[in-house]
């Protein structure tokens, strides 16, 4: 089967999914208005397939049949550091926004692959194969998935079980020789709106009374009884001039309800094996956040270009706190590649014969990322100025009796024009200073795990044994 | 002539006054919905006096006449103390918007007050009864100001009669017998459009040569010649569920065009005694910036008090690294507070008669404030979750098909519903993660003098001798 | 009973007090070479009475009797001004070492009258009088004390009763009609080589079944069964021009260990009330944390004056990074001095009559300057540059092969000569990158109290409801 | 020629060098009990060739004749990885100590060795075939190298030849047909009083008027006019009980003066091609920061272990605050051994046929441990307790009358000892609180270029067109 244009991708998403916005039921999610600026971004996966230039990063073939780069089994460093550097260019084209509708599924899809054959080894059960189908069935359709793993968890001092209302993690209701039913409701689910397929994972390791919550399955987004209640956030009309990057790209989240879900056998990949909900949810999160901070790296190298550009209009590129900012930027940005790259480069072998990233080093990058991105917004802001704010409007620049003035007062330094020097200034308030920057921001400490959660990591895959023997050989020995 | 009321207010501005909004014109500014917003929202400066139990706060008598506490000369820190907490207040009203229309106008008046009195004496000049009498037109007719100080500048690394063209900077272009004519453009003037009168004073110090550029003067707003281009920034509609802060509260800032503006030489309070106007310059910022710091305190109050609800109502209120950014977020707040009370009690007399809040601790107050603003933000957005950008709509709420799923799923810990935990969401969306959080992100850094002018700022004011010879004496008298 | 002069303190040292160095007892404190430099170090807090520009500080009458500010029962902002102008005064003449042997023991002695008061009221006890007549004896008598509270603790996971050995908390082995015994050992105890009393209070709260450690009394240094058991600590001989500070100025801690100590009842303030032993340990926390603060201000401006001279000697005065850095410094320093001051005219009357610096500012003065210590210490480094580590030595100046050598390539900037520029460079080094340095900064961290302990007294004291109701007003009033 | 043995080593350093100590000449470094130290720990730079363990990366074989890997020419990621390895190997058997004898000669070849071929290409000149035949002598005779760098620079606002004193950069002040004579003084130079040879190199670029201090030679260090004035830091008797790490481990600089020095054409590698002193400066630094990130990780990882060990051994390893203290510490050490290991696997190939560390990494490495080493010292200093400042002496530990007390009171958490806690608690005060520590906070901030070179290095480094690019590619394009 052929690889899917984008128009064949947005084709696929008119069916009978239950999709909700500002409380109405939303009958074509390709026609609705801010959806359609989803989709038209999460399609730009899709356009590079047909991109001559990027045709060999983005496919490639097995016994000549042509897929996907995302769905490559990675094997080798090499094969990290092409995965990255897909996710990086596709987020580049979509202006910071990451398109996640092949990424985040097939970070999951390996996650099952390596999880199924654990469980299997350990608990004699077959998810192997049926895995292994599924991740076929993905493949060769060329689809594009959603994963839906954040609980909305009720009371945090509690486990699944033992919540007031059981239904606070999603679970099995019953299980027949068909399948299971399955209820509750996940949160935060990234691009459910437009995908053609929902994975469900576990949010969290688990003990043996959870076992009821301890459950995996991908299903159609069209499936009865899923109910996709969409966010409205950052989901206003906009002009281009003056949000030239969220006018056009956008992500939807939804809170997903599973009001009593039938899902076949063929499609379930964890159910009731409590001791695997733990490793599949941390295996998904280390390809995951490998995604996180490669898709970051367009975000970081805005900021960073940004910044050179006001600092170079505004005419100040040589004040010293200027300088200090730029290299400031400059670190931040190149610290995260440099990690980035050196967790594929140091990447680790599986027992199922894939790589993984080097899990440290990714948590490291993504901390280094998210903990500092609040003060790369200060000093883009610093050295933007105060118009960020205060900018006028792209129809001031188009009325006769205004230009004028704009022209005449708000030019750059000289070559700069005043609507070269303002598109930037709207660049930076789109990207640091709007609905869109506050997205960014939100999803720079809780996406892919928060910080608190990359903190854990960090304490959980060091081994401290090394540095520890040297202190006290060190100490002891004298 | 008695306080005016809100309405009284409100009614003022429907006069001549040239306002655009997105290229058009705008034949009413009460009746334009974005501004009538920021009409009502200004307006709060005018409801405190008619407040029982904030008109002793408000208005203070002289010889039996009551005016706004704002016009009150500072004479102790008392007085600076009660005029800190009016600004708190009406702000706190404004739902951390500062209101500004009685604010900036005064700050700038006490300035010209002083700077008239030094004016006169060095150079023989007669701006000092002159000043007194625009000092008591608006407060005796308790009029709304704005202030227009930021020039647009030109190239940077040149002064205001270095530049190509000779209107980067507010200049006089011809005076006769009845006053002078303005020419240049003033940027991020903020509540211009809803203002009576708008004052203009320099940005900076200034060399002979700049002789021209040295001028202060107040127009009413509907001066012929002069032109409010609006920024459009965050004018989109809102509803109050989503956006608590800002559906109701908004300042706007204006590119101030002077096109060829007449001044008659009664409201001229400085015209070519380029001595002058960095003292005025910096007069002002004295006040102005106590102003600031006394202003932001609801603000820093607000992402406290967001920040605990959301531990609370989320269940993690006792989570060492909540614990942890609480403690960060309570010393933000209380020593920004701290040190603004300090700059009153440690004010300083000055030669005409007033004291001024001590410039040393304003500013590193407000340096303080503005260097950790942004990572406040991250602490209070990682507290709250993700769901500051991906929480449904007010309509889902009311949907009944949907509300049942969001009373259930949404809930926060015992006893606190979904709405509730919902509303605190979207309040710390508008307050963190939003285009009205953008806005504050921005004045944060800029506004009332950037970053870098408060950091010069502490330089200068601060008497290195002190420490420096007590370095000495130590080091060099062994 | 007159003030002591600094003789009379040193001889009142002399006497058969058990004190150990290196494994020796020591026979006479006042001859031995390390200690002897503590003592003359210390008595700074004496002399001060007898210099006459500094008398009025140092001394206060009461019924014609003079006797040490110290012992002044604070009653007003003002009172607390000026004994933390006294402290600042001794401390700046120790060259930024604190002497303490006023301090402390008056710390100690406010938090006794106070909590004596309370325990009397509660309990039905009655060691108001008791603390009372004590209170006199060391104000009359002009008395040099110590203050030991932490205890070893041993597994700092259990209360005192809970631990293994019993003695791991200092408790009272036996009690009769004569007074207590008490057994254990305190660490950490500052200048009790060199104080005439010792006293001896709770480190923590306590439960009923630690009743037997909620101690709290006063012996003579040379008390029988108390040993000291000094810490070598930067101990080792120095020449004054390498080490302009700490060749003269010293502070000795020991590990104090109560063998079996009687103490009669008199000198008893607390012996089983377990409830009043947490009150009593912050209540000496209140007042001694603004004792630290206060004696922190030279140490602070130190680093300041010598950074801006460096940066002068050196040349590099204008250079952006460098005024960047003294900005940090001033703004470190002017706000500890800030917060320090307010906690002052901030004060709070307490119910026994007295007043308490505000405990929140005083908190937050503290973990601000403990918190950002060391990066100050990084500043000044700097700025010095890298002959902070590499100087020569004071006999190379003195050398005549050498001499011109140094003169010719050690020199600063004109007029400053080659001695000048390395006097200074070894006051930072003595400052910042030496025992001395070492010996500041872990003190900077866990002297009277560490900066966890002060970041949990800000959260304690901090009254979060004004916030969170203000949150609440905006949030769900919508 | 075999490899010396450390004793070889040694022996080679007794010969009629002129080095000065405290004002006196020394009269065999060998025999100086402070000079002695810093022999034998060089030393171990020469017996990691006689380790079995270690001798496959301490040696290589060219054509059968070994000799040291610091002498191989890098001409892979590999090569340079082995470097840093073995770098990271010797600096961790010096307890943290760099030998450097072996390791900055080394890295100043490689730059001779590049520049002088692109002085010849671009200047006709002959200095590459010199600088082979230098480079092999040393590396067939084992040489212990130092190298000259720093000029003491006078007025810092002027370049060499502006100075009121021609001196204070090293120049030529005559030149005939066997030679050069040089004057002047360099200051900082490691390891000169234990090293064969001294290299002498430009501290920065020039210009033509500057010719004469374009110089670049090698000296023996016994060459008469060569002047050594060791800096007495840290250089008091010390147990190693106390200081486990640097009663054993020294490394001495010197003001190092040239009172008219000849050297012989054969060895002068630079003089009067100004136009290559800024690349011989740099070309130095390229290597010679990766060699400090090489020798850092022991530093880093023994705060890292010693943070853990303290946790444990105070038992409070699971304190939240503590935990996240952990966690800083593990990701400061690891991003910058990551960041180190990166540098060597993007090297970059030069010109000459060599590979160099990719220098905007190793200068975001060095600048990432330089700008965070104090705040790693403040949060090891924190676990660790008071006692890092307070604890006993050694002696105490021995006295059969204190033994008993220290070894029940100060135990930690079981089964540590309290003389296992002590050692480790005095190797924290070793290694952060100390004279020692301080040379290390010194040398962080100063050694190998200073945190501002670094960061005009980082901002050199980078190219910001692909950013730049890439902004204005999406805000100029709508």
């Amino acid at each position: 089967m052929p690889l899917r244009s984008p128009a064949e991708y947005i084709e696929s998403l008119r069916d009978e999914r239950t999709v909700y916005f500002r409380g109405q039921r939303v009958p074509d999610v390709t026609q609705h208005p801010a959806m359609h600026i989803a989709i038209e971004h999460a399609a730009i996966d899709y356009g590079l397939a047909e991109e001559p230039e990027h045709r060999t990063l983005a496919v490639v073939e097995d016994d000549g049949q042509p897929y996907s780069r995302y769905f490559k089994l990675p094997r080798s460093s090499q094969d990290l550091l092409d995965r990255s550097a897909l996710i990086e260019l596709s987020t580049r084209k979509g202006a910071t926004m990451v398109c996640l509708v092949k990424e985040i599924g097939t970070d999951c899809l390996l996650a099952l692959t390596r999880v199924a054959q654990q469980t299997d080894a350990k608990l004699g059960t077959e998810y192997g194969p049926r895995v292994q189908r599924f991740f076929a069935h993905c493949r060769d359709n060329d689809l594009a998935m959603a994963v839906a793993q954040s609980d909305v968890k009720g009371d945090r001092s509690k486990g699944p079980s033992q919540q007031a209302d059981p239904d606070q993690y999603v679970r099995i209701v019953s299980r027949d020789g068909q399948g299971i039913m399955v209820r509750g409701c996940k949160v935060h689910t990234s691009v459910s709106v437009n995908a053609n397929e929902l994975f469900v994972i576990p949010t969290r390791a688990m003990s043996e009374t959870d076992a009821d919550y301890a459950v995996a399955f991908a299903i159609p987004v069209a499936t009865p009884g899923l109910k996709l209640i969409a966010s409205p956030y950052d989901t206003h009309p906009k002009n281009r001039f003056e949000h030239p990057l969220s006018a056009e790209h956008k992500m939807f989240e939804t809170m997903t309800v599973f009001d009593d879900v039938f899902v076949p056998w063929e499609r379930v990949f964890l159910a009731g094996e409590w001791q695997m909900a733990g490793p599949l949810a941390l295996g998904f999160v280390d390809y995951h956040r490998f995604t996180a901070v490669s898709y970051k790296l367009p975000l970081v190298d805005l900021l960073v270009g940004a910044a050179f550009c006001m600092a170079e209009y505004n005419g100040i590129e040589k004040a010293g706190h200027v300088r200090d900012k730029l290299i400031w930027l400059v670190s931040y940005a190149e610290t995260l590649r440099a990690l980035t790259r050196h967790s594929a480069l140091e990447c680790v072998p599986t027992a199922e014969g894939l790589v993984k990233p080097h899990t440290l080093t990714v948590n490291m990058a993504k901390h280094h990322f998210a903990s500092h991105y609040h003060q790369a917004l200060a000093y883009v802001q610093d050295i933007t100025g105060g118009l960020a704010a205060t900018a006028p409007a792209v129809e001031d620049f188009q009325a006769p009796e205004l230009a004028g003035y704009l022209r005449k007062y708000l030019a750059g330094k000289a070559p700069y024009t005043a609507e070269e020097r303002m598109r930037m200034v709207n660049l930076v308030q789109d990207l640091t200073a709007s609905d869109f920057a506050g997205y960014h921001a939100v999803l720079a400490i809780h996406a892919e795990g928060s910080i608190e959660a990359e903190k854990l990591a960090i304490l959980r895959e060091y081994d401290p044994q090394p540095a520890v023997q040297y202190a006290q050989s060190l100490a002891l020995s004298s």
